[in-house]
């Protein structure tokens, strides 16, 4: 009986190492494939720092190198991100005779369809997935949400899955500040002791070499947690937002390149990360310049696949955003989005994304930059969009006291008006054949154009009661547009939400030495006069 | 008889001697050098190609080195702008022995009043001259003034001497455009041969090997001529407006570095020289963008003193005005300047002098670009004043047909009425003790500061009946503006070019954790309900 029982367990086992090793070994493009090797940590080792641990990934055109890591109980790991379907093979290469010259292989298989791959730069100032699907960011913030209790982690969650975001700005690290005083559950370093002083404040002392696998992990949890709902994760390496309670803001060069280093072998990976090296850079004291340098080449130089990667600052601190590390410009700045077209400028300087990632949170704080409206947020978002750039919501109501769940900070539910504006104006973007630009760039200030005979106009904070139709004769470096064009013209009301479909077709009529052309008839359109309108203009046959 | 004459003429000869050797020898500190040698060039030697001429200059401090040139008629100069009182010799080197190790030198002293030297960055965002004397660019444009006949070259002069200008956009090549055809009276290349065309067209062939020397002599008294009037030459050295007349936009790499350097031998030792690389650079079909960074780059390393170095392209052409030659960010785009504020955020992006060179022109054309009401050309000069930039104004108005005398490229005289206005302005500007920058950038869209305690307000389009007193609790970096500060405030009509004090005095309250401070008893000033009104806030004892 006894025996019966244990064959019988011992095959329940091997079919689940078959069904293991099979599912293992299918991986889908862009997804991830690991390599676990166990090896005994000797005492006086520290795996973090004494152990070197790189992967060959390749197949008959590429080769990728990756970092290994250590995860903590004598487990290391390999990860790997494939980018094209067929057959990889792989070799480790380690100073420790047990990790070195590992090989094996796996399948890369078609992706599934919602498996798009990861976000990049597409045609200078865009993004796509690697599949070619357009990805247009609307993000929100929520910094230390994975730093809350488990149940507001899994609300937030569901917040943003029923949202119409699709990235958001995290902090890997906790946060201490006025409003967010939440003791994290989990530390990234090893806490060596811990004191109450004469203050009542907990003072640590950590043990820098060596990491606490734990937070990493339930940092990636998340990571894919946002993944399965449709969201970039935006993470925050670095942030000022510590004031002495960890100390986290002021670790040694060393240190800071040592924690890059294995954010980067865990999370390259990762499809759904970007790199975002700091918030207010500028306001953590304890690192020069340069030092933000040397972390973003650090990043570059460590992430096989060259994941998004951005640093921001504070109010109007622009980065050297040239650098070639840099791939797109995230800004704090409300400047450019109080009118429709400077962020256009923006674009022109970098000739990069512009992504607005801190423009001002609707909320109600007594702090400027959390007391925006909900017509504020959304017109703001409406200004970065028609000029071709992308803006960042947050949001920040104080109901009773601060200890109050912010979502700016601690994620939850929302509770302002601006979110389900944005996800309306989500739809139109994502709906028109190309991505916005303007049309006639630093002259006409409103007019956005999606590719050939597709326009968006955005009226703004201007009211008017009735629009004389015309359109720009230049399209950016597109052909110019021409008399007997035909036109159909739906009027959006960006707060009410409606996308009013006007009866009549428009046709443009030649102007000689002109820059604009108007309708033949010179007809004209009745407008709601209210702030906030827009009109989509379609070409038609 | 005879021989008492010859005595005769050999004193004079020998006082013009001693005064020209004296007059030589004692040298204004920042004014101009200039060794001459004698050569006799052989037959089959290009004195521009084939011989190599540079002087070292030094003082017990420092060493210059530059180079010589060769000015036709067997005639080599070397120039030099001292930087330091003192004496100073030179000795030179050359592949030819009777210009090489030639020495001498002269006594540098105190510069006159109106010796200011070379304007250059100061403080980032500013300019100032060799001096200390801070300098505000309130430049124009006459594209192709040197190259029109010379009775309307002293009419420019004139008109400039009696304006409030003191920057002028120029071109060393000669312009061929639709307003302008007039044909140069000098050629910078010797003209091999010229037939017309069976068009009627002149068509010339040069040998780009030989400058001819007349074209840059003239050109250099035109320089001095400005200087004389307190005006800096912004010299433009490519530009696209030839269109197969002459060729100059199209030489060749090695012709375009030959001038490039045969221009900075002439040029460098003109204090009131900046280099443009171009107008419009985009625009030059024939170049690739690396060959600008590579003109550029010859100008800076042939250049001793680092004389102010930009360059400009077409509407919203930014170039890479990060690089460590371009001294300051020389922008043809009116989008910053349609408001008050984003002019600051290229401030910001560049961290460099911000200039405007080219906003759009007051007058008359059917180009967009040539018709700007006066009140336009003004308000934009102020919008990026207030930001903290710099705006070149331009005139085009065309009164009778294509041939008319249109200020923007043929100098004369103005027929606008924004010169005066920027006049006005500019005296405001040098009025104050400081630059004007944002003194709470990003947020206040209306407030400059020049220091502590002195704002200018614009409002701009924004006609308002009163104006609450009230002000930025932060000004920039400096401290923060508290309560009980007095203040005048003068109420400043751009258009009238009015400044009407008002009488009595302000003063700041005290409001907890807000942005701005008010007057403590809540005063506001009656304000004429027009458009384009400044106030200027100083405060008192």
């Amino acid at each position: 009986m006894k025996t019966y029982f244990k064959t019988y367990l011992s095959l329940i086992f091997l079919l689940f190492n078959m069904w293991f090793l099979m599912s293992q070994n299918n991986i889908e493009k862009w997804d991830r494939y690991e390599v676990v090797l166990n090896h005994k940590i000797k005492k006086g080792v520290n795996p973090y720092q004494d152990i070197d641990l790189t992967a060959k990934f390749y197949n008959a055109d590429t080769t990728f190198v990756v970092n290994g890591f250590y995860d903590g109980k004598d487990t290391f790991r390999l990860r790997f991100m494939p980018q094209q379907i067929g057959d990889w093979q792989y070799i480790t290469a380690s100073n420790i005779e047990e990790l070195n010259k590992k090989t094996g292989g796996f399948k890369c298989v078609s992706p599934a369809n919602n498996n798009h791959g990861m976000v990049q730069v597409n045609d200078t100032y865009y993004f796509k997935y690697s599949d070619g699907k357009q990805y247009y960011p609307f993000g929100t913030t929520a910094y230390a949400w994975i730093h809350m209790g488990q149940e507001l982690q899994e609300e937030t969650l569901n917040t943003l899955k029923n949202s119409g975001f699709n990235k958001l700005r995290m902090c890997v690290l906790s946060k201490n500040y006025k409003l967010v005083k939440e003791e994290p559950i989990y530390y990234p370093f090893e806490l060596k002791k811990v004191k109450t002083n004469s203050e009542g404040m907990k003072e640590f002392e950590w043990d820098f070499s060596q990491f606490n696998p734990e937070f990493f992990q339930h940092l990636e949890r998340r990571i894919d947690d946002l993944n399965k709902i449709g969201v970039q994760a935006d993470l925050i390496l670095f942030h000022p937002y510590d004031d002495g309670r960890w100390g986290f803001d002021s670790m040694s060069p060393e240190v800071n390149i040592a924690y890059v280093k294995y954010l980067t072998a865990r999370l390259s990976s990762f499809q759904n990360v970007w790199w975002s090296l700091a918030n207010e850079w500028d306001y953590v004291t304890a690192k020069e310049k340069s030092e933000w340098d040397t972390l973003i080449k650090t990043v570059n130089k460590n992430d096989p696949y060259g994941h998004l990667c951005s640093i921001h600052g504070s109010t109007a601190m622009y980065y050297d955003y040239w650098m070639p590390e840099i791939t797109h410009v995230s800004i704090q700045d409300e400047a450019p989005v109080l009118n429709s077209y400077t962020s256009a400028t923006l674009r022109n300087v970098y000739k990069k994304p512009i992504v607005l990632d801190e423009v001002g949170y609707e909320g109600n704080l007594r702090n400027r930059w959390g007391r925006l409206s909900p017509e504020m947020m959304m017109h703001m978002t409406w200004n970065g969009v028609i000029a071709g750039a992308y803006v960042t919501h947050g949001e920040t109501y104080l109901t009773n006291n601060e200890t109050d769940t912010i979502f700016w900070a601690d994620g939850g539910s929302f509770k302002g008006t601006s979110p389900k504006r944005i996800a309306f104006l989500r739809d139109i973007v994502e709906t028109a054949p190309e991505p916005l630009y303007m049309a006639d760039i630093s002259r006409d200030t409103k007019t956005a154009a999606a590719g050939k005979g597709y326009y968006l106009m955005y009226f703004g904070k201007d009211m008017q009661e009735a629009w004389l139709f015309n359109l720009p004769k230049k399209n950016s470096n597109l052909e110019k547009l021409k008399e007997g064009a035909r036109f159909k013209v739906e009027i959006i009301d960006a707060w009410d939400m409606t996308i009013t479909e006007y009866p009549e077709v428009f046709e443009t009529m030649k102007v000689d030495d002109d820059y604009r052309l108007y309708d033949k008839e010179l007809k004209e359109i009745r407008l709601p006069y209210k702030p906030f309108i827009a009109l989509r203009i379609k070409e038609v046959d």
